[in-house]
């Protein structure tokens, strides 16, 4: 912790100070899971308001660099998984490669009336009978995506907990119902997490996510799953060579 | 406007609103620049409090769904800028693709010490001089994304506003300094506009965005430019097709 707050610098104050914390954690001055100085001891430190302190570390907090234990003070966070959207991925292999260990909670498995989107998205008929899937995808226990897929009933005619123990899905739609999975296309938009959301995955609304939709299509180039997912965007980030 | 609200559901009013005018969007009911019925009229058809009609616009006016204009009302969006991710892209053909008019504002250009994150992406010493380039990057003349490009001045020695106004970036770095970019990686998580962000923008501070990092490489893959982009959510999405 060298470097010092410029007075004079037209930067405002908060933001250069996260610039100095966001370099101790760069330059591994500070590892993850490290406790940093409280706000006091850095309010003492840097010579600057309480405010522009918490208003630092709020924003690192949001941007997930930082994690605040009640009680206990303020860490560094682990880093952020990394995915590549270069090519077809699993999010437990993602976990897995990272040191951490996958885990699914299926929420729910309920039979739904296709709507505009997902007719639109399935090039399936308004109304017609899909199976809608919501699972919470996490990491050492910890809450990263919220996803629901939704599959035709006509494609796969039924789809159970019991299965979803022993299989991934689409090793699971493969056996049961011969349906391989061979191509995708993936869109994606940044948004901010909803209040239902952000009960699964243990942020604050208004947090940043990222909206990932993808359309699975079999052999014969049909549309056999849409999956929307919210990635919690304090604990992921994704990444892609250009060529 | 055949759909009605479900009272007993426990879904929340104003979300089944936003659903009822989505799909008025995604089947083509509503286009592009019409205007919708007033909060007014939204709250007399659907027997709901202007509240919840004032929440679920509020809403799709942060996803980008919809666009307010101060004394006209509010108008369907423009349907976001999309954007591959597969291969190397050029922000002006994508916009002109989807018949717009690219335009690019630099707002500065300026010699920096390389800071921590800059060193670290463009493997050069911490405080190595490089020339800061920061562009708003524009479609029809709506701000789309604030772009600061970062380039060791050992790189390339000078870069001009007048030569950016005649070449792109890496034409202009090709032709002055023999500087060829072959390949990049980009790195991006969504996060929210700051205050800073805003004002070049045009949009609140906390909206959705994505932060684009990009790093790209010569033929000899030195990184030749770190480049941070702040990319609307509102405005934009991205795609990609996984095999």
């Amino acid at each position: 912790m060298e470097k010092r707050i410029d007075y004079e610098s037209p930067i405002p104050f908060y933001h250069q100070l996260k610039e100095i914390l966001k370099a101790n954690i760069t330059i591994g001055e500070w590892l993850p899971g490290d406790k940093i100085p409280s706000e006091n001891e850095l309010k003492n430190v840097y010579q600057i308001s309480r405010n522009t302190v918490k208003k630092a570390l709020d924003d690192m907090v949001k941007e997930g660099l930082l994690k605040r234990i009640q009680g206990k003070g303020t860490f560094v966070a682990k880093p952020k998984l990394e995915q590549s959207l270069t090519g077809f991925y699993s999010f437990s292999k993602v976990i897995k490669q990272q040191g951490m260990e996958p885990k699914d909670v299926v929420i729910s498995i309920e039979e739904v009336k296709a709507d505009t989107n997902i007719a639109k998205q399935l090039k399936i008929n308004l109304n017609e009978p899909v199976t809608a899937l919501r699972r919470l995808r996490c990491a050492d226990e910890e809450p990263i995506i919220l996803e629901t897929s939704y599959i035709p009933k006509k494609i796969v005619s039924e789809i159970s907990n019991d299965m979803l123990k022993k299989y991934s899905l689409y090793d699971f739609m493969e056996k049961e119902a011969g349906v391989v999975v061979v191509s995708a296309k993936e869109i994606f938009e940044p948004v901010l997490v909803r209040d239902f959301e952000s009960q699964y995955l243990g942020v604050k609304e208004g947090y940043p996510a990222l909206m990932l939709d993808r359309i699975a299509y079999n052999t014969a180039k049909q549309p056999v799953e849409f999956c929307r997912s919210i990635v919690r965007g304090d604990r992921c980030r994704f990444y892609t060579e250009l060529l």
